[in-house]
């Protein structure tokens, strides 16, 4: 049998030529994917959430498609913590460490927040999950080899890329974001470190670490810490090869990291790194851009929870996820109760057509071309990862399963087609959680329970002392206990 | 008010000393503990589970005694894997690198198990988690060090720890292990590089990499890669400071691991690293050592899900964690299923008198003296961690809570202090997980429907129509389905 990604060949839209391209990977049949992850200096944000799990929906379904996915997504990890005025670490006494501020505490609480969240949203672990703090060899071997080629220059004991020098030697700083030199020198702006700068436009591949600056390493430039675009091109090329498929990150990712990234790898191996650039947009709440100065923001713990004043209840993850896959990775999506709501209820539909199409049965006919509809879900799917498509065809299912009684008008075969499908499209690509919850079996035990409580005080009102012998000892062997209070009767476990 | 760690002194047994000495940390208020992790290159086996578990108590009982606790355990991500025959990772072609074998795969997938295996054992991440090939250029850094003092020599791109060299001016090679140097030159073993050393007991600070070896970083010495020993004393330094407070692992990394760190953190600091060194002992399944190669071994997710022919039951983590607490973290422990089920009996005991001392009302009295029995409890976690004596004590409180009807025979605040210092032992220092679980509600709907479909036979036999529709009603508005069937009645949700 050939590959599903023969069958359905995917297309990618291409941020580096700005069109939709037939997907060929280097190596027939892998994918090497990288991904700009978090920086875990602080809870992760929902529109980044949503950048990964746009990029799990990818991942799924590109292994889904039957390719062999290495999917790297870092963690940035390096800081700019500062201590306190003008001590700096050498002087702190070594004694003193555990007083002082440890920025690996910081990364570590907001990693473990990081992964939590991401689990709730149902997305699977990349493949390689590598630190910048734990790249600083590769990151000072990258810097080394730029500065080779005169395409870098020390300043001060920091190290700049020089966009001039790489351009004049047929560089092509610029590439992806489409600017032009001369804007790009005069939208630059006064950020540390520009008088050490030959030109506006270059950026830093290694940083001098001030006397206060907490993070450190030695370097042939003396001590210091890497730029923020290195780490990208050390990582991706180490776990993926000088080229390789697929590199996405947010929207606002595009310039200048991916610019610098393109620019550093180009200088080191003369590969863009990634053939397919990829950009996943952003997130708007209520119509209004989300800045936490203004305090229109949410986090995802809090979507789950219902614990912030801008919503009217908590979401299930679940939900969440699926609301985000009725948008296009590519398109902006706007938060708010309504659109949440909306999303529940056509989440909780399909998750309830899924419960019928389980247990239901062929009668016969030609009442839904179960191959046509596969095709299209596929079609949807390899159109550059329509989300939005896939589950409105989704919903054509749903319509037909639910308006069918007695058996569906089918045969046999096409509804093993069907179920398999569906249950693939639903739970294994946007990878939705079925309602056997803890919460769902919470629920069903209070209403079982509300419904035992009201049989046993009938029981008791009509003095048939049998029926309520009968509920008190099978409560208690249960290890139920029934509380009657003022407010009336409570259970507990 | 004091803090609890004035109030109930601190006695921890250093394997450094052999004694029992009263803690005191280099910093008031303050502990700086290193864990030797994980080798993340297969399942975390059921003996580290059982370590990490211990120190998980162990750091919980030291915040909850007030310390402001810095707990590093490392991740050990640095592989020995080889490439296929002589290929070596510089003649792959950059293009097949995703053909190629990647350590950091193997690395993530078992990382990512660890850190379920121990979420699922109540254990708190660690307040850093650094990796070994995070921090490449310490190690790089330290063996310089150690050259520089001419305790280390290069032989053929390697670096190893000249042990005499070190005992000639004065170091103390052996003091951990007790160990005499003419032992340690006849037991070591011919391992790769012997041929390199001056004396058999030396060891790596640095290794050569082979051409097939695929970590690898570049050094003063050439490529290579860090020897096991090195990285541990350069990542408890670089957090907690040159001399910290307490550091641990397995038994079994006495010697020579921790010899090594203690040698490498002298030449380097002049200090021993940490002032108590704490070891956890093993396991045994049946009275016999764990050993995969005569199949007498159990993974700590096949006691969850009782996927293992030697286990007549699945175990819930709960239930192991109590199971390890129930001996002392000092001495070995059998695992078998009757131990097991003891432990499950015990377990459920302690948590089924919770669910009533909760509950329960104060008569006045003296039934129990709480206050003797708090600070027993306190004295035995503050005697060395001694959680089996703590459990003793528990079960003191859990007859006295049993036996009594009508309210219990002490006073109000006797009442609210035994319940506060009973939830603060099984909850927050045991760290049992309450039967307020998933599995709990599943079981407790289970029974509750068993006796609702009893009801609603008993009701249709009667012919007492009015309970069986309200049965059918209460159940539709729950969601809840019945199905008669020709064994019974079944519900579905």
């Amino acid at each position: 049998m050939n590959p599903l990604y023969e069958v359905y060949p995917l297309h990618i839209e291409n941020s580096l030529t700005g069109e939709k391209e037939l997907f060929s990977p280097v190596l027939e049949g892998r994918v090497g994917m990288y991904v700009c992850g978090p920086t875990v200096y602080s809870d992760v944000h929902l529109g980044n959430a949503r950048t990964f799990t746009s990029f799990d929906l990818i991942f799924r379904y590109l292994m889904h498609l039957g390719y062999s996915v290495r999917y790297v997504r870092n963690i940035t990890d390096v800081g700019h913590l500062e201590n306190d005025a003008d001590s700096g670490e050498d002087k702190i006494a070594k004694k003193a460490r555990l007083e002082a501020l440890e920025p690996m505490e910081i990364v570590q609480r907001y990693t473990v927040d990081f992964h939590k969240v991401m689990g709730q949203l149902g997305a699977l672990p990349p493949s390689i999950e590598p630190t910048a703090t734990g790249h600083i060899v590769e990151q000072i071997t990258m810097t080394q080899a730029i500065l080779d080629k005169d395409w870098a220059y020390e300043s001060n004991g920091s190290v700049y890329f020089d966009v001039n020098a790489y351009n004049n030697d047929g560089g092509d700083y610029g590439v992806l974001s489409g600017r032009k030199m001369d804007e790009l020198q005069a939208g630059s702006r006064a950020l540390d470190g520009q008088d050490e700068k030959r030109n506006p436009a270059d950026f830093a591949l290694w940083k001098k670490a001030s006397p206060a600056h907490i993070m450190r390493w030695p370097s042939p430039w003396g001590d210091g810490f890497p730029g923020w675009h290195l780490e990208c091109s050390a990582m991706s090329t180490k776990y993926l090869g000088d080229e390789f498929d697929i590199h996405g990150g947010g929207m606002d990712l595009k310039f200048p990291h991916h610019e610098c990234e393109i620019a550093q790898n180009k200088a080191c191996t003369n590969h863009n790194g990634a053939r397919y650039w990829m950009h996943a947009n952003m997130l708007t709440l209520n119509g209004k851009r989300m800045s936490k100065s203004t305090g229109n923001t949410i986090l995802p713990g809090e979507l789950f929870s219902g614990t912030n004043d801008q919503l009217i209840k908590a979401f299930h993850p679940s939900v969440v996820r699926f609301f985000m896959m009725q948008a296009h990775y590519s398109s902006v999506l706007d938060f708010s109760n309504e659109a949440l709501l909306a999303a529940e209820k056509g989440h909780n539909k399909l998750l309830a057509a899924w419960n019928i199409l389980q247990q239901a049965s062929a009668k016969g006919g030609q009442g839904f071309d179960v191959q046509a509809w596969k095709d299209k879900c596929y079609g949807a799917m390899s159109d550059n990862f329509n989300s939005p498509i896939l589950i409105a065809h989704l919903f054509e299912a749903v319509k037909f399963v639910n308006a069918s009684e007695g058996g569906l008008a089918i045969t046999a075969g096409d509804l093993k087609e069907l179920q398999q499908s569906y249950k693939t499209m639903v739970f294994e690509i946007l990878a939705l959680q079925g309602v056997e919850s803890q919460s769902a079996h919470k629920d069903a035990l209070d209403k079982a329970m509300d419904l035992i409580i009201e049989l046993r005080a009938q029981a008791r009102t009509n003095k048939d002392w049998s029926t309520a012998d009968l509920i008190r000892d099978q409560l208690n062997d249960a290890g139920i206990q029934l509380k009657d209070g003022s407010e009336g009767t409570t259970y507990s476990l």
